[in-house]
């Protein structure tokens, strides 16, 4: 509601395009590399998710990403693409071999970049921008050209360089924020000013080293810009670029603007790039991050539930995201007893109490209650468990270079002893398998997902495994288990699913 | 530069205040509880970082958070400390019995709120508010009054409860955009309107739900906001709060303010909450992220070797970070040069055009080049290589729930081979010792680091090890490797990095 009484004041462009760079500024990531294969299942997505223009890579620099420009161009997809290019006729020429749409060209124009990178004169480089226009439109290719470091560029020759490839015919003309020194403050300041001098369609392409490329990125637009470079997962060189899933919501749902994105496709694409690059988003990462939905605090989940207005300031749906409720240390009654509903689960206040103070309990040791976990309080209470229906008696694993990983179970189901023996591809692979044969008579239970969270500190720190597991019709059950030995870790884990999916029947 | 172009209209208070509530609202990130001493030990952490208060709980939501509140006031730290409580008398009096110094008392007022989650009409909500903030005051404790969902409550009514509350002789007036709803102008144009009716400091508590709760926050300052809640990593519901360490660096750097936090303990702190939380910072995470000051394209090393300014608008060492060049399919010449240099390794131009070719090739291949690996590939071009000066002749490993994990290894060893056995916590742990034992007459070798990354997929997904070894002299070197087997990649990349080390000497 604050928001209509400032945007009268606001020149906002009619509509503004999404300027990709996640294959070419994202890639830079340091740490972060993708083969020409990984590149075409990124753009084929960018390209479904509606992206106006893609930069796909800096073709002059290897001969894997002209390979890569070469190959999504085959693919013949909507959104227009880019390719980067230094002012320099070969980078030029090695990008209009690719046959790309769109040529990005960049020259550093601030004092440092002309005194300490290029040694070079604000004359040469305005003359070598210049050229560099002239050479991409002689192609009849689009041209966007970029003062790198422009906000850190004296004003009058950023005026001067930018009036003089707008001459050149160049199409759109770009701010980089290189090294993330705006506010939204002074990025609004800087639009202002060039629109004054500039007709071309103005983009900016915001660092977030201050964490603020995202605001920067809007507040250009609030001064009328009409093009944003931006990355999906904020992927970039150092701290990276301005976000696209946070730009796109904001601009839709703050500014109230029109875009190409289809945003019910947002968190499958942050989620297709952190596996392609290996980046993974923390949890409280804005619109795509696992908690972005997600509610804890009792109290919260008390409003959420009654309207979930109160504490989302937009659907999950709207961006392909799911809600999530969980319990812990902070839950209250409400939670609970809402979670319970859910599962047809009825008991009485006492056993509501017993049950409520296992949660607090439980969060208080500084565990999460998972959905399974609390299933399996509530059949505690209700009297109901018999723990363990399949009971681990021993195991042993062996493994080695000249050795097939081999892994024997004892296991006791119901009241039967049976001992099974399988290989695998490795120690925890072949426990598995055991446990699975060993388990087919009762109940064939296929291992859905299986992970060891990240573990650092030592050979000897604890690994903790974390496996679901689904019977055949259906049911699921998460296991979670923690030990030093990691096979251990894993047997614990998919015998604690089991148990769970076997009580439930 | 451009921000010396719009501080004059900014009413830019003093000094602000850093009001960290890491224990509080980042405690409530879904998925994350701490126990007392986790909470005991990031609480004396933010106290040598040097926030004013620390908000560290909501005593009245259980016995372990009245606990944790009650130890951390035992410590005598130098930072207010607070606590949480609705604007219920028995809220305020679990607060006050662990003699907080201050007291934060929230509730709902925004049309939402009032309707669905409290179901009270305005006068009682102010009511309860002004009894609040008077038995907070007759304790003679600091007070602090949250107006929930501030950013979409109706001003009139806004201005109303806080003039009620500062009539009462509130402390702080918070503005919570609860929900993450506002840009920075929108929070501009509150604050300012709000600093018209009221002379108590003003603080802003943003939430990150569009990526915005840094840059909300800078601007409530910039319309003369004395006080900003933050918490480390930007954790708490949801998307999160604003990031400390996002906050603090704007304002010093940006703003030209004072604060009273110890900028280069800021990484330090990051790692710590990460650790002690779970919760992960990405590499693109500003200020703290492992890429904040790294730099991989060829382009930018150029740059930052000749002038760090060029590509980086802070020195690491500000922040208590450090600088890191990556190489990889992007990388120039230049850096690979002075890399070498780095080493002391000189190469003939044929030597260094093949150590740059495999570069670009593994940079193709999506492989990151580390410096362990260039220096190898320098070894190879110099021919000074024999690869494996330590050799796997074979291995074995048992383990089970009644067996001693053990391992043995066969090692060749310049022309001896050595046959040892040794036991561990788990297999992987007994395999390296078993290697270190039998490496300990040719050299004594240490594993500095351990790290399994994280596995999704399966059990026969590839596990990918990475380790650190040092020896005694200090020289450390990194292995890596990828099996299905764990044990087996921890083997191999231990020996990766022991050769390594061996031939570097």
């Amino acid at each position: 509601m604050y928001i209509e009484k400032v945007k009268g004041a606001m020149k906002l462009p009619e509509s503004v395009r999404i300027f990709d760079t996640t294959l070419r500024d994202g890639e830079q990531t340091p740490g972060v590399a993708l083969t020409v294969d990984e590149k075409i299942r990124i753009a084929k997505r960018l390209d479904n998710l509606g992206v106006d223009t893609m930069e796909v890579g800096f073709p002059a620099s290897s001969e894997g990403e002209k390979k890569a420009a070469k190959e999504i161009l085959k693919l013949d997809l909507d959104s227009q693409i880019c390719g980067l290019a230094r002012t320099l006729k070969n980078d030029i020429e090695a990008a209009v071999d690719c046959d790309v749409d769109y040529i990005h060209t960049f020259i550093g124009t601030s004092p440092l970049h002309r005194e300490y990178k290029l040694k070079m004169s604000k004359e040469d480089i305005l003359n070598l921008a210049v050229e560099a226009v002239d050479h991409i439109k002689d192609h009849g290719i689009i041209a966007e050209f970029s003062a790198e470091d422009a906000t850190r560029t004296e004003f009058e020759f950023l005026k001067e360089i930018y009036q003089a490839v707008e001459s050149a015919k160049v199409d759109y003309i770009n701010v980089p924020d290189t090294v993330g020194v705006m506010i939204p403050n002074s990025m609004r300041y800087l639009i202002s000013e060039l629109k004054k001098h500039l007709k071309v369609p103005l983009s900016v392409h915001c660092h977030d080293d201050f964490g603020l490329a995202v605001a920067n990125s809007l507040s250009a637009v609030e001064a009328g810009a009409e093009q944003v470079h931006a990355t999906i997962n904020g992927l970039g060189e150092r701290a990276g670029n301005a976000s696209l899933e946070e730009v796109v919501m904001a601009l839709i749902i703050d500014y109230g603007l029109d875009m190409n994105i289809k945003t019910p496709l947002l968190v499958d694409s942050s989620e297709l790039v952190s596996r392609i690059t290996g980046v993974k988003m923390p949890p409280n990462k804005a619109i795509v991050g696992e908690n972005a939905f997600a509610h804890e605090a009792g109290i919260h989940v008390h409003g959420v539930l009654e309207k979930a207005e109160t504490y989302e300031p937009i659907t999950p749906e709207m961006v392909g995201h799911t809600r999530k409720i969980v319990l812990g240390k902070h839950t209250g009654a409400n939670a609970i007893r809402s979670k319970l509903d859910e599962y047809g689960i009825d008991v009485t206040d006492d056993q509501f109490n017993q049950i409520f103070s296992q949660v607090k309990k439980l969060g208080d040791k500084g565990k999460c209650v998972t959905d399974a976990d609390l299933k399996a309080m509530a059949e505690t209470a209700l009297g109901r468990v018999e723990y363990e229906i399949v009971k681990l008696e021993g195991f042993s694993v062996m493994t080695g270079d000249n050795v097939m990983p081999t892994a024997t179970v004892k296991l006791r189901i119901d009241d039967t002893v049976r001992t099974t023996a399988q290989t695998g591809v490795g120690p925890v692979d072949a426990a598995i398998n055991a446990i699975q044969s060993s388990m087919s008579e009762t109940a064939d239970m296929e291992l859905l997902e299986y992970n060891i969270e990240a573990i650092t500190g030592g050979p000897d720190a604890l690994a903790e495994v974390f496996v679901i597991m689904e019977d055949k019709s259906g049911n699921k059950a998460t296991g979670r288990s923690a030990a030093e030995d990691v096979v251990l870790a894993s047997v614990e884990a998919v015998l604690y699913a089991i148990n769970k999916i076997l009580l439930d029947r």
